[in-house]
């Protein structure tokens, strides 16, 4: 019989961290191997199962990520950027899988996260569910067949509580725009528009983030010409969604050869 | 110097016929061959700019579509089934294109259109607009890339004046999709739910035709998942649109070997 | 020091069953008086706490709904047509706060529950959540502040799994439009359109019941005109909001007159 | 028999102004007195009809508002700020009905204007639609029914045309969310998130401006709270609803007492 491969799940304390760690458990397929939250957290030291409401689990919530991904094949982190910065090596030392995302990452980051994807597995995206992996396709396949005659604007709504803007999912679908098109998206990014602004600029991708009660995450991309409009849309109601989505890129990236994926990678669009 | 080809409109008293006039007399790629409208109307015989309400321009409407069509490379219908089912005929024997909008056909019509079809070249779709045949196609790709556990349903709304439910753009959608899953639509559309329904049989596509205003003509369909939804929506909010579609594909079909062809054919997104 | 208002759960298996019965052990000013299962239920008899997976409870599932209304001052109710109207007329007897969630009740059960309440408190609403009540009165005021020139379209979403159609919300809304235009929804209601209606009737009422998924709800009220359309639109995401709702109408309900009652009065809003 | 009123036109040359001429020489109720153009235009001293392309008029286009104003009993405007204000003074002086469509007015143009208020009859609206200013007055009643759990977030969209954002009427639903929660909009306006912004801050409504194709007005307010949101949406679809509420405007001002009005005021909607 073969051994479930086992995960550490980062950020434990934390709503994306409580839900992983009930796939986990829920799975067939992969086992829990660690629990992490940061040094003075007083969960650490403590029994998961127990400072989560319920029954032990005989998982002791640990802040040394080192010892912790030494004894395991993958690492699911939705923390921060400077934490996970950190985990990236870390995690490639131990050759574990990162499955990754958190969101937020400067370009700086993304570099430390490429430097340490040359030893092991990463796996990072905006967004681990299937229809927004799809859509980011879609968004590519339709910017391209299309002209500048067609603007194109971004559209995201998000709980109140999030604090980065415009969220991962909007970027990476602005990138699959911008890519479809050839161009950059740095040089075309428009993220608000404010007083006396001028015509809108050909060209231009613009953002916008809505925040507002407990919204779970949607997104609408709008190609809008003469006449008509195009609106690519996605409606997440579910947050377990992007769990299942890593659980799903924690067990892919077993045996794969070392770099940087993202979920069409793992969900074979690519 | 080349001719220009020259195209007859039917049902030119209606306000897709006028708008065709319009669109054709600003064009510099086609011209004006004739105006149809059916025996007993008052505009026969009459000048076709005056009756517009503009200066004259030196075209009679006429009830004869054999001789129109007789003198043209071109016939742009938007009228109704049993019309149209003529005019299929009448302009192959005059070996011209015959670019077909009319919605609500019967398959015994489509038989028909489709015998025509052998001896001349037939541009048929629900809808002449280059949004929503990208859309066509997207929707079948989409419907390709997920099982039965998206629900998949389509939803259109159009001005209080239309006669026929559902659309011509949400049945072709709809056989986009039924197309993408490897089923007939005919075995799986749901068109309407009233009362004590049962839970929705799975596999099923549901259509929704929404009447109001004067609303050009919107269509979403909705793939819808435990906790996501994707929604791939086109808004239409020019009837020129459909005007322009149709001219350019009296363009395109010229030289065209005899055959039924659709817009993705024209606009080359097959 | 006051006893809390004792309130019985029917259709206690049920998804929406056990989220009254969690909502009302997190709350402190009510207690689980009793949950209810039909006869023959592999629950009946045994202990709550321990069908729903969890800790004992000491309240054991019983299929004698009289002997569990004489021990409470409320009984919410979500089940079906014919039990409601059996639990309403027992409710009255045992003097309980009747809280009734129940859709697809038809003219001869509302004159059941109607008399049942001539001797108690009935609390009877389509919806129990506090967007939608006031989306009911805003409706009413939209619908008589236009005339018929606005058509009025309804349009409801809900999970795959509902079993009539429209949804009573979308009813609620219906009629408060109606309400508004001072006509009778049954005069005008449209039920779905397939195939060649002809122009829609002025003044009609139309609606539209889309399937899919895992949609808690969703409905949207159009009113469309000439060159404008105003949409007025509610989104439930958790549906705990309307057990929330329905332990609010049970408290209300404490010490009322005998009629029936719904949650614009248990709001304040009307 | 009455003479009808007469109407100038300011910006005669843009679309809006060439709408209105049509809307007035269309109707019965009111005749047109004048067009108007910056010095310099080459319309200027020409044939209103025949720059507008069709047959002679028999009005001059001219550059002179104050002898232009003196000859009319109203004044329609939708230009721009400092026009706006300078015609506001002339048209006082002239006792003429000023309609202000213009949008972009700063706090100081709006001083000056209510200056000019005192004279004459002033009708301002950041829109001139029924149904929008239908919606200022439901979005002031719905936020004054929700407390601060509800974020309210405004969403509008416009062609890419257009200069300044977020728009008039976003700002008039915005005026009218906060008025119905007691507060100042300047105080609580946000307008637009980029980067790391924190969490939402409770209380503040927040402004988002979309810029796309030929879209001629969308705007939606949003209440969003735990597990549901309620959205009161207006689509715009045709220009001429503007310049119809402005004639109605023109027309509803003769004979007032002088006074700053809104539309509200001219729908009977106060």
């Amino acid at each position: 019989m073969t051994e479930l491969p086992g995960v550490v799940v980062t950020g434990v304390s934390g709503r994306m961290g409580q839900m992983l760690v009930r796939e986990i458990l829920a799975s067939d397929r992969l086992k829990l191997a660690g629990a992490l939250e940061r040094s003075g957290h007083d969960w650490v030291g403590r029994d998961l199962g127990e400072c989560m409401g319920g029954a032990a689990l005989g998982v002791l919530v640990s802040d040394d990520p080192l010892e912790a991904f030494a004894r395991a094949q993958a690492v699911i982190d939705f923390t921060a950027p400077a934490a996970t910065v950190a985990f990236a090596e870390l995690a490639a030392q131990a050759r574990a899988v990162h499955v990754i995302g958190t969101t937020g990452l400067s370009a700086d980051d993304l570099a430390k996260i490429h430097t340490a994807g040359r030893h092991a597995v990463i796996v990072r995206a905006g967004n681990m569910s299937l229809g927004v992996n799809l859509l980011t396709k879609v968004t590519r396949q339709v910017a391209a067949a299309l002209d500048e005659d067609w603007d194109i604007e971004i559209v995201e709504a998000h709980h109140n509580k999030k604090v980065d803007a415009p969220s991962g999912t909007a970027l990476m679908l602005g990138e699959a725009a911008a890519e479809g098109r050839g161009v950059e998206l740095d040089a075309v990014s428009d993220r608000g528009r404010d007083g006396i602004t001028g015509a809108r600029k050909r060209g231009d991708i613009g953002f916008h983030a809505i925040r507002g009660g407990d919204v779970v995450g949607e997104h609408e991309v709008i190609f809008a010409s003469a006449g008509e409009r195009i609106v690519i849309k996605h409606i997440a109601s579910d947050r377990a969604l992007f769990a299942r989505g890593a659980l799903k890129a924690a067990l892919w990236g077993q045996g794969k050869a070392p770099g940087e994926y993202d979920m069409l990678d793992v969900l074979g669009l690519n």
